[in-house]
């Protein structure tokens, strides 16, 4: 299972009562971010979840309200105790801007390791417990959308190892430690286990226009977290010109991408009430809701059947 | 008069409760800051002052919680339609630090202006509206302490006039635009004006270690704002280690410098509950109370008498 919080809800500037939009997950103890703008430590004390495990932070862009928690949550990581490497992962340029940071917060009691995301990149990559693939958004800058995906394996068939001729007590061994070897031939999982099954996946994306490739990338996730800078279909040429998205452009981007549910965020300073234009979103994607500050679920495997 | 709002009370780190240590001051319609640690652009908004009329912002050191808060503070300014320059106030290396800091805030539509303190440099420093006194305080790093004075002429002397023949209509001018000719001769204020009368004065000091030149320094204002990072006496050698004060090194401090009233401030997040140690300070000094987010008083002239 995979725990997701939406830390905040605010988008351009912090508000007495909105966060900046930032992520937090959690699998098997271990922790991840992605964005991280002034404030996120707070609502991530308020959240409770400490900070010394946080494996990995993920950048969508540079722009302030992304990032400017940075050098806060450094040092807090540092008094949690954390001596551990520490990945940073973003938009090329990532190490010259976040030295830049660092100048008021230049010792820490852990290293930091720079992901910079390019086409040479792998993609998804390995993040301690988190399998994270990226996606080119379309924003003034460049900008990236998160997806996060815990994998399934198929479900082991003594059948086929019966078939075999494996004797019982290396069914296990060959389900979690990979290849084995058995009377001088070896074994591999494959040839034991069916196909994968469908796991854990959400997707993450802010800030951007709403475009196509975005629905491919998050496509049938559980849940689309996905920026909705305004809610009212008059913003709509302010929201082409900053290139961000209405709740009505996140809604329809959810509905291509066949995701379970949406969770709008990334309110403007000026959307007072988002619950003004919720409908907006839900005529066109039911399973709309509006972002909260530590909003929560936890995400498990589907069903089978 | 001069209004005075401590906007948070925090130091180290922001706690959901506790925004981090920053004074707004606003005279004749102008403002300025004192440090502006992460999340104190949240706590001005709520104060409610706006932000386009802040023309200083002066550091104390360049420890994260003092200043971590600027980029986004600056984009705020700047959003809130500023275009005249800005003064920056800090120890020497201040352009290096913004520069690093301005990595993810590059366009502002206001240029910053940057004074640096050290030996040659004006004392006190004339920002605007505000006549700004520094001293080097006692840290970890370079640090200085402000005091903030609101001068008051002495009164207009009408025998002085009179005795020496200026006609009444010129008594205005010359209190108010300086040096005045009448029949070829030059008449100064001076010549018009009694003593300077008592003016406005207050000290901010965080983070330091009580050494005497801060009690010279905070001599007479009427409200001292210090930190207090412990309460508990016990707290003494890790205050001494870590050059910051106990609540009681703050109060006599205070009673030192013959302050009007003592505001303890900065407190670690260790300090769960201030108010237990509180009488601590009051044993030594009566006038102490508890900084609190967005206390704020109005500091007038001394009456006269």
């Amino acid at each position: 299972m995979l725990d997701v919080c939406l830390l905040g809800t605010g988008g351009m500037m912090p508000m007495p009562s909105r966060f900046l939009t930032a992520l937090a997950l959690r699998l098997n103890g271990r922790m991840m971010l992605i964005d991280c703008g002034e404030g996120t430590q707070v609502t991530m004390k308020m959240l409770g979840w400490g900070f010394k495990n946080i494996d990995a932070i993920c950048f969508t862009h540079f722009h302030a309200d992304h990032i400017s928690g940075l050098p806060g949550l450094l040092l807090t990581i540092g008094n949690a105790g954390r001596t551990e490497p520490l990945r940073l992962v973003g938009p090329v340029g990532l190490p010259v801007i976040v030295d830049g940071l660092r100048r008021i917060a230049p010792e820490l009691p852990f290293p930091l390791e720079y992901i910079e995301l390019h086409r040479e990149q792998e993609n998804p990559l390995q993040l301690g417990e988190f399998q994270v693939s990226y996606c080119p958004a379309d924003h003034m800058v460049r900008c990236f959308a998160y997806r996060v995906d815990v994998k399934r394996k198929g479900k082991f068939d003594p059948k086929k190892a019966e078939a075999l001729g494996l004797p019982k007590p290396l069914w296990g061994r060959l389900q979690k430690e990979g290849a084995v070897d058995f009377e001088g031939k070896i074994y591999t999982p494959d040839m034991v286990m069916g196909q994968d099954r469908p796991g854990i996946a959400m997707a993450y994306c802010t800030d951007s226009r709403p475009v196509e490739r975005l629905a491919d990338f998050a496509r049938d996730v559980q849940l689309f977290i996905c920026e909705g800078m305004y809610g009212d279909e008059e913003k709509r040429p302010k929201a082409v010109e900053n290139k961000h998205m209405l709740f009505s452009e996140a809604a329809a981007l959810a509905k291509k991408a066949g995701a379970g549910e949406l969770w709008l965020t990334h309110f403007s300073p000026s959307l007072h009430d988002p619950e003004e234009y919720v409908q907006n979103a839900m005529d066109i994607f039911p399973q709309t809701s509006l972002g909260e500050e530590r909003k929560c679920t936890t995400l498990y495997f589907p069903k089978e059947g």
